[in-house]
């Protein structure tokens, strides 16, 4: 059960920005420009960075709706994800995106962990500033997330097909508040 | 100097914004509204918890200015500030307010770490749903911040009185967006 009233049988994030739509819509409006909005990175890309940094927080709801997003978005790629959150070094992805993985890992633990050398690194192999700016905000914004939603313990819904649907739907309607205020 | 390209001379999240816009407006509303619309908590008392999660991340620049603009806010209570910063539970706050502060470290390590008896706790000593979701929300977005600052090596100003000129805006004019998009 969360630590606060919430609607019972919402799923996650969903609950708490019922519970406070005044701060709920800002956080859905982040989450569409960053995972949604224009990027040197696909949204298949954005998405398996939110999963990865959600899977280093062991935040499930988040990790498994994410993931969920990113399969859907990768299309007949979409066994790159589960490659990516068992070990992204080993996935058939781009020497760019492993660069980016590595400082969304970084950034996961401490900002202050990302090293120049990651960044030359991620610059080596391709990234621009606006790459390595989405990493680092995508990978900030899910340390948020993740603990918003274990903080206050949401519900985290055990069925895979729960989030397949939820994967779908942020795969083609993406993050629109649930309620008008 | 900065990870990315940023403007010279803007300090910390100011430079982010200014280099992504469409995304700072968002982290700025989301501040504007946590910090400053209406709560159970005042807005010292939420500056402070915005200082002291910044603290045990180690952001300089989140502690220094949400310190600044605490003690800005607390007037003749404004030592209150370095004493929670050095230890809360011998500085002169409600145990409502220590007990928020523990359910604040708990989110800034892992959301999971928040237990049934931290909330109890809070509870006990008069904390509603409303002190608690706000309480994790500050200390979630400051995880966030305290990561994009430091993720990409955003200007730290070290005089502090560049910190108290900032403290005395954010506790008066708040958390707009500096520029137009």
């Amino acid at each position: 059960m969360a630590h606060i009233s919430v609607q019972e049988g919402l799923p996650g994030i969903r609950s708490l920005v019922m519970f406070r739509p005044e701060t709920g819509q800002h956080l859905y409006a982040l989450a569409q420009v960053l995972l949604r909005g224009e990027s040197p990175l696909s949204e298949a890309e954005r998405e398996l960075i939110a999963a990865y940094v959600s899977s280093r927080n062991e935040c499930m709801f988040c990790m498994s709706s994410h993931a969920a997003a990113a399969r859907y978005l990768f299309k007949d790629k979409k066994q790159v994800v589960d490659i990516v959150l068992d070990n992204y070094q080993s996935a058939p992805i781009s020497a760019k995106l492993k660069a980016l993985l590595n400082i969304a890992g970084k950034v996961q633990q401490n900002g202050k962990a990302v090293l120049p050398e990651d960044v030359e690194q991620g610059r080596n192999n391709g990234a621009n500033d606006r790459d390595i700016h989405d990493t680092v905000l995508i990978a900030a914004t899910f340390s948020m997330f993740n603990r918003y939603v274990d903080g206050l313990a949401s519900l985290t819904p055990t069925h895979p097909k729960e989030y397949e649907v939820m994967g779908e739907r942020m795969g083609t309607i993406g993050y629109a508040l649930p309620v008008k205020i």
